[in-house]
């Protein structure tokens, strides 16, 4: 039985998932993003040092351990990909090139108890802007900009929306008003995506220590939301004024100015968005998939004064992380996304006797010289009971080895003359193509 | 500090492992392998069934358990990915179609004392195929040729040497020549890489029982070696007859034909491979890089008749299994191995001032809309500071950006106009190359 929280990867999900992956890293690299790939371990020193996080981690021990053959080294599987880049990042510093941007799709592990749409492993897929005491703002700008691209390159999936806002926007925007602990605020506000706005409404004021009108203007700024910069005059209406919260504006207005004219995703700013546990200090992302809004935010990062520090030196970065398992394995499971075959063959070619097997060979290797992904029939079955084979498999064309040639394409059943030097199959069928089937019962 | 036995893939060793892993992925699909994720872990029940690799798992426990809530269910890393696959297979028998040909190109851990060429985390690249009940023997020759074309692929390795042998070959042979314990015999042979012909010979006669004259016998057949089927008739002049030496003559034959035409790596019958200590029953693989010798066998597999048997049923397969960390590490830390450059930028688009940035960034997009990797500067610093940065990074062209826009080779200091709508750099500097470089001092 497959362990519960750990997802197995069948072969048309893999296609999927390969796709995904190839596609993330096409666009990291354009934009010039290097790939950095950390071990699956780290030091407990390292994953405990933010201390929250800690019950979720998994330890490693040998099954037979020799006295003191770790060198006393605890090890545990990274949870995430920012410890193990901070690290990187401070080990590396006198090597590195500054900013550094780097893409890290990896494996990470976490010991939770396993529950709908969480995972004890699963890949994620992060890129990362880092310097040295000072980093831009325009980075910003390009972290949100390239993940944007990349989630409108994978066509297949449910409409995403790539939601934005500030935390200096927020927390500005709260000492304005006049707000007693912005913190406060900015905690009871994240809760607006699982609880009524009225029950916020009291909290802020119970518990935040807001009046009952400071509590309203909270409440429509977080209502806020645009996918142009028309927010800006939206928010300036509401008449709070504060140095950090026009300084706010400005960047998400940047951010939002800086994605425009991409397709396929939605990117939009969204002033209820606070990821108010997080160490972010200015722009933060959410992302949600339109019928997956269950799942929470499927792509989250932002910018954070200080992603590593040794003392004297300070790294600055701004990052997005998408989670490609938590994305992919609810498609698979209501069997919206699949694939339109399980075997990359493209082509079986056919086997009338044993002694042909060379002959069919030497065809399959001229159509595989071409690109075609080829199989030979693996016994001189009747050719009924080969092509049935195919069908199964989802392979549309099979060869017929003669004097002549034929090739049929085994769904319309046409079936014409071909050589195995230059036939080439329609382009959607040379390779697994990924499918959303919305309408699956 | 770097964890020991868990390697580190900086960006311009991940370009040269991703082509690698790119190119073996391309091979194995052109010949309907069907791609295979499982997850890291299994439980320990499956991980210790063999017993004799006990020790080298590692074991997973929450940092905080509690009381009861894994189910009891012990999981460990995989240390390899035959076992992961057998388990798979076992559980989807009913849904798979057989034969069934998979790849699997994942990370697998060991907890063995780190040593020179060991890891305790490294990348695996499988492929087999498995069958219920019977598998012909057709698919020997496949799986040999499938990963000597996907080494052949990987031309910026020192040369390959892929050696085949048959277990019936040496077996009949062994039993023919009349020896009392043909498994004494084959584990002695297996010696051969570590230890002088002469010791080999003693232990063939105090330990396995043959007389002298057989000893004779069983080394001049260890010598045997060819990469052609000229290796048949020198067996056969060495005087031995038995139907399993016949049998097994014939099978190894069938495979080195099969992998005639192969350029790039040599595919050759080696009668002194055993695998001893394995499960294998028929074709054995080993891989040797020239050079590196020491490392021993960096990728090998064979027959096995029973894969996996859930009592009632067996499914018999073939396989082979390239070590990729193996290969490559070794091959990075000398410096044998590099990468042309450690970003993936073709091109630094020069940046004159701050306001310039959204010209310039238009560039960059058209730049890479046709497939060019490209950054713009981060600050409007001084040209030649531009150019230097460019430069560490090993980036080969800067873009000038004005009313003519001007592109400079700066390698060869070459500088001229250009279109950021048509022009393209020279295909060989469109990614970073994977370079072998012998004489890196």
């Amino acid at each position: 039985m497959p362990i519960s929280g750990f997802p197995e990867v069948l072969p048309a999900q893999r296609f999927a998932e390969l796709a995904v992956l190839d596609r993330l890293r096409t666009t990291f690299e354009l934009h010039g993003f290097a790939p950095l790939e950390t071990p699956a371990v780290e030091s407990l020193d390292q994953l405990t040092r933010k201390g929250e996080i800690e019950k979720e981690v998994y330890v490693l021990r040998r099954l037979h351990a020799d006295a003191g053959d770790d060198g006393n080294v605890e090890l545990g599987l990274h949870f995430d990909l920012t410890v193990p880049f901070a690290r990187f990042v401070l080990e590396n510093a006198g090597r590195l090139e500054f900013p550094f941007r780097r893409y890290q799709i990896q494996k990470v592990w976490r010991g939770e108890r396993p529950q709908q749409g969480r995972y004890r492993e699963f890949t994620q897929a992060d890129i990362d802007v880092i310097a040295r005491d000072t980093l831009p703002f325009h980075h910003d700008v390009e972290v949100a900009r390239v993940m944007a691209e990349a989630l409108s390159t994978l066509d297949f999936l449910p409409p995403l929306r790539l939601q934005v806002n500030n935390r200096k926007l927020i927390q500005g925007f709260y000492t304005g008003l006049g707000a007693p602990d912005v913190a406060a605020v900015m905690r009871e506000i994240d809760k607006l995506d699982k609880v009524p706005a009225e029950v916020v409404h009291r909290a802020l004021i119970g518990t935040a220590g807001l009046t009952s009108e400071q509590a309203d203007q909270c409440l429509a700024l977080a209502q806020v939301s645009s996918a142009d910069t028309s927010f800006v005059p939206a928010v300036e209406a509401l008449g709070v004024k504060h140095e950090l919260l026009a300084e706010g504006l400005a960047e998400l207005a940047a951010v939002i100015e800086g994605c425009a004219g991409i397709t396929g995703v939605t990117v939009e700013a969204d002033l209820r968005i606070a990821r108010g546990l997080d160490y972010y200090t200015g722009t933060v992302f959410e992302t949600r998939m339109q019928g997956y809004e269950s799942l929470g935010s499927v792509c989250s990062g932002g910018r954070y004064d200080s992603l590593a520090s040794d003392g004297k030196v300070t790294y600055p970065g701004v990052g997005i992380s998408l989670g490609v398992t938590r994305l992919l394995m609810p498609l698979f499971q209501r069997g919206e996304l699949s694939t339109s075959r399980s075997v990359p063959s493209a082509v079986l070619v056919a086997l009338p006797n044993e002694d042909d097997r060379a002959a069919c060979d030497a065809i399959a290797q001229q159509l595989r010289a071409r690109g075609i992904a080829t199989e030979v029939a693996a016994t001189p079955q009747k050719f009924g009971k080969q092509i049935r084979y195919a069908e199964r498999r989802g392979i549309p064309f099979v060869w017929f080895p003669g004097d002549t040639h034929e090739v049929k394409d085994i769904r319309s059943g046409d079936q014409a003359v071909a050589d195995p030097a230059v036939w080439t199959p329609p382009t959607e069928d040379l390779h697994p193509q990924v499918v959303f089937t919305e309408d699956i019962p």
